[in-house]
């Protein structure tokens, strides 16, 4: 069964829009998520614009600061701190990647834990880690919800994460193993270290795929009735469409399809379910 | 083989003994480590003494803050205001439990994180969790130096914890992912609502047993050739002891320990280890 990612995502944001529309009816300004661009990365164009649309789908408002490429880091922070201090901006998000003469990290740690609603600063990562209140980073935030709203159980299922990223498989790791639901996995944690990548996949009653490699989760790795979740968003050349390329994830999905009781296709999948975590974080920052 | 906890402890605290020694030589003051002990909790007590014992021996300074376990919150808030804007204290220890009339986590949040050695704070969670320099919470550090000083090589390794608490299963888990040594190993986090522990167990080339379930670890769960890190100290009676008990393991170790290659001890594995990561800890904060 194909988890429709886009589907669901779209059951999420019309979910925020009746509640934006209750808060702007009792005479509030509705919710303001602002997205920080600098220099002009064709991925992160469309990311920034993808985002903005599903703000108007939400009812939110939504401002996308561009800055120029060659803007100094000193500059860069001061816009944060102005961000962090504005009254009217819930939350706001800093496009990555930044252009390499800028010290990411130290952007990130710039923003105001409050306002964080990508979930990236150290304080919302350990207040996850402890299983406290926190914004939680989107794309596994977006997976719990693609879990829960499918109504796959979590409780005492082995999940099998392969990628261990701060955006991804660690958060996504933390979360599962908690107690709680969704939660209460036994989670195994695999990387480029792990000697035999495919005798851990298949012990998986939920396989995450998250490495960035097309195509690398093959249907020999796959535990029959697995649910299969696909993170992976390469862009890989193809001849046949008018951009020349295509969106391809980390799952040989066509040989490992009908091996599943679900699977993410890409693209479809995660990253609706990314955008409308986000835009769920946003709603959260506005409410607190 | 036993890894001798104690031995290793030992070591470690004569080479930062040896570091304040060229400090206090050079004509500079030595660390200063401060443990706030709120009431007369029999246990906390003893490791209170245990930590300032261990001071001692580092040629630290170390001053234990008795506290009245009826206490207010904000005395208690105080109190630790001001240690963090004492310039003569390095790093500091709030003892837990603490009485139950306290707010534990606000206690820990008050904390400044550049003091935090015992790497609680949210901060310094979610840099550990981020792979950012950070202090490193004592217990899980002590056993990532026991394995290091034992040439015992992580990568590539699968590494079973059984436990997923925010002192001990989480954070190591954390630290056994990461890129690096100690590091690079698969990791699997087993606990409550895993549905088989012992198949898991079974797996580990590293088997961390952190449940607080004494005896819990059978021969059965243990691969042959295994480690075996044994994090359980639980009070049982002993009525052989004058006191009247005995610490005990989660590890069955009379049985498991002819399986193992490695195996720690139980008292004089984890425990100072745990003590000796808490030093290096204060002398990282007063190098700072």
């Amino acid at each position: 069964m194909i988890l429709d990612g886009k589907k669901i995502a779209e059951e999420i944001k019309a979910d925020i829009a009746a509640r934006v529309d209750a808060i702007v009816a009792a005479g509030h300004r509705p919710p303001h998520l602002v997205a920080v661009l600098v220099g002009h990365d064709g991925g992160s164009e469309s990311y920034v614009m993808s985002k903005a649309a599903a703000c108007e789908r939400c009812g939110f408002r939504s401002t996308v600061m561009r800055l120029d490429e060659s803007i100094t880091q000193r500059d860069l922070l001061d816009k944060i701190l102005a961000l962090n201090s504005a009254d009217d901006v819930d939350g706001f998000i800093v496009q990555l990647p930044l252009p390499a003469h800028l010290n990411e990290r130290e952007v990130l740690e710039a923003i105001d834990p409050r306002k964080d609603v990508d979930g990236f600063h150290p304080v919302n990562v350990g207040r996850l880690t402890l299983g406290l209140p926190c914004f939680k980073p989107a794309t596994p935030l977006g997976i719990t919800m693609l879990l829960e709203r499918a109504g796959i159980d979590t409780r005492g299922k082995h999940c099998v994460i392969l990628g261990r990223s701060n955006i991804v498989g660690k958060p996504l790791a933390i979360m599962l193993l908690q107690k709680g639901r969704p939660g209460d996995c036994t989670v195994t944690v695999c990387h480029s270290a792990t000697p035999d990548v495919a005798a851990e996949a298949r012990r998986a009653d939920i396989l995450v795929a998250a490495m960035g490699r097309p195509g690398s989760v093959t249907a020999d790795m796959v535990k029959p009735g697995a649910v299969v979740i696909d993170v992976g968003t390469t862009r890989v050349p193809d001849a046949t469409r008018e951009r020349g390329w295509r969106l391809r994830g980390d799952v040989d999905f066509d040989n490992v399809a009908p091996l599943c009781s679900h699977i993410t296709p890409v693209p479809g999948g995660v990253g609706p379910m990314t955008i409308a975590a986000l835009m769920y974080n946003t709603l959260q920052a506005y409410s607190v």
